[in-house]
């Protein structure tokens, strides 16, 4: 086939696919243009509420009301309310996630919490050795803090791994490089039987996947806003604590906010009843509002419609990437098999940073991963086939 | 002297300090209103800067330029960034600051370093008995995290329980109660003489009053910026590493921010130079920019300035109270002597609660702390004498 047999052939099956896609219309929920944004597993575009929610909370509610807005504009109730939003997202029911701190400040105290639910008599603790970096220096930091040792594993090695040694297994469901999808349940299943306690970072899955932490009985989770869930830059970030195990979850950062009775202002410390008990310090409005005026734009959206429109995006994006570049220029990181791919595309390219300067500079965005790694994100929510099959056709023109 | 020559006479006196009031001017830099605003030491009212410096951050910044104001919005360094500009106001030279999280998280990042920079030997932790609670949740925690004794002693007891088993101490610059302000050079050189490491929660005092920092070698400090720094609702913490220990910081919250190269995604962790150490995860940018405009409030300010109508605006509040309140209702906990005194007045009162409620209804805010303290904050930036007299005077007929 020509070149332009190629391309008009593309294009018509990208016009097709957009014509039957159900969540076309959830993209004039935020502000775009003319680029092609394949970096929303890094940072979110900006859902239209956000910024007249953002001058309310500012002008009125902190301006105005001040002091008043931590009762009257349901400030202090945040976490948990913004929590119970996320909640579906992720499959749990409410009352199991409180938003507030970083990712890395979460995946501290979740580990630490479940290394002591984990019980005194084991002294290991398991990481994914391919995690995103914080997650493993968070977790050096969690086993030299309890006295534990950390031992790196890869997923896969992971269930031979398992003993009697096991407190607590940290994984990531998607892996942030390649976009693996891990295997939550099997593992979780495994970490259980081996009567260890399971950590799940869903920073690269929550809002793009079907996750089923109740399903799954998942124990502890962790995950940040500001990617698939379009928070905003370094929105807050929350942790999932299962129902059944509130009561034993003991944080390494019992702050103010984690006291049953925060302003009774009580030198001794009792902690919250259920997942509030994950909060530490004065939770951080602004950013935490921001998000909530972006999680409107999951009404009425399902999590199944989001993945089965994510893997159709992933699938048309590696057949362009294919049919345009050149060969041998690239190679795909990410798994072809559906049920072990997250929602983005990892391609190895010898000169990875140079290409996506200049894909960048052709109105591409995605980003650029350390050593060789493009890396490209598709959010089912705004992004189409037609910016699909482009980004590609731009990636072939930049690689010849 | 009849009631309505009292009242003339205040109202005099308060028209002549406004007159000479050299810091007049800044209250034009706020959104205010009719409203006696004596609250700024739970939450600082809004700089005008602040709303369209946000709409800018939330539209431009984060809607069009996405991605890129990582680098080209100077995102990435706005926490050493913001520190610097905090800086001055606490007494300490630029690149010792970084700014994010929460207060409680960063005084378990200062307590446990200090406890490690303190070395094995020392195995005891004084806390001030009459702490703000969650210093005193968060240094239980730290001691039990690094095997160390947590020993609760009030401020004046410090240097006498100071001992060579003393690791680290941590203090309140003022009493968020009673509004006392603790002698920091004399119990820092203290706690010196004593081998030990001096962690400072300047919640209370940074922006109200010159802190030295520098000056009189504080090693750790922490502090919250949405009381006198008017960074709004839960805005981020900072936390202050003195330039040579900076080598010796060993943060128990190492992110992948605090890595030497945090794009290097090495699984190995190598802590950044400097207080850049400090960090820990993605800064929460939408919150921390905010305080950004909210600083420039600052610009041609002088903390001493600030100190110096701080103490007349106490003076002048506890003048007016004695004028105007019925004998016996209430009674100051704050110190009469200016070296003891913050910048905020706490009068016990049986019935507290229902009398700040009435007070609020009325237009004067302050707050209630449990169990029978009305607390009045005064933010020199913004708060007048005439304000001062109309508080007191309101204060005075609910009361009678």
């Amino acid at each position: 086939m020509s070149e332009f047999a190629v391309r008009a052939e593309k294009a018509a099956k990208a016009e097709k696919l957009d014509a039957g896609d159900e969540l076309a219309g959830v993209r004039g929920q935020f502000v775009l243009d003319e680029v092609v944004y394949l970096d929303g597993n890094s940072l979110g575009a900006l859902p239209s509420a956000v910024p007249g929610r953002v001058e309310d909370v500012v002008r009125r509610q902190w301006g105005e009301l001040r002091i008043r807005s931590w009762d009257e504009s349901g400030w202090w109730t945040a976490p948990e309310r913004i929590g119970d939003r996320i909640a579906p997202l992720v499959g749990a029911a409410a009352g199991q996630i409180v938003v507030g701190d970083s990712t890395s400040v979460n995946v501290f105290k979740a580990l630490v919490a479940a290394v002591r639910m984990a019980g005194e008599g084991r002294d290991e603790i398991l990481v994914d050795a391919t995690t995103f970096p914080t997650d493993g220096y968070i977790a050096e930091s969690a086993a030299r803090m309890t006295g534990r040792t950390l031992r790196p594993v890869t997923p896969a090695q992971v269930p031979d791994a398992l003993s009697g040694r096991t407190a607590a297994v940290l994984l990531n469901h998607v892996d942030y490089r390649t976009g693996r999808l891990h295997d939550l349940p099997a593992l979780t299943a495994a970490v259980h039987a081996a009567g260890a306690v399971s950590v799940w970072d869903l920073c690269h899955s929550a809002g793009a996947l079907p996750v089923g932490l109740d399903e799954y009985g998942v124990d502890l989770a962790v995950g940040c806003t500001y990617k698939y869930l379009n928070g905003g830059p370094g929105s807050p970030a929350y942790l999932y604590v299962r129902g059944d195990l509130q009561d034993r979850f003991d944080s390494p950062l019992p702050g103010w906010n984690s006291h049953v009775e925060p302003f009774g202002m009580r030198s001794d410390f009792t902690p919250a009843d259920g997942a509030l008990r994950g909060r530490v310090g004065t939770p951080d409005i602004l950013s935490m509002l921001a998000l909530e005026a972006a999680l409107e734009v999951w009404d009425g959206v399902s999590i199944e419609a989001v993945r089965a429109k994510s893997l159709a995006l992933t699938d048309f994006f590696l057949e362009c990437v294919a049919a345009y570049a050149p060969d041998g220029r690239v190679e795909s990181l990410t798994p072809v098999a559906h049920g072990e791919r997250g929602s983005q595309v990892a391609l190895r390219c010898a000169d990875a940073g140079d290409v996506m300067k200049r894909l960048i500079e052709r109105g591409v965005v995605g980003d650029f991963r350390h050593p060789d790694v493009l890396r490209f994100g598709f959010t089912p929510l705004y992004v189409g086939f037609a910016d699909v099959e482009r980004a590609a056709r731009v990636l072939g023109e930049v690689l010849r």
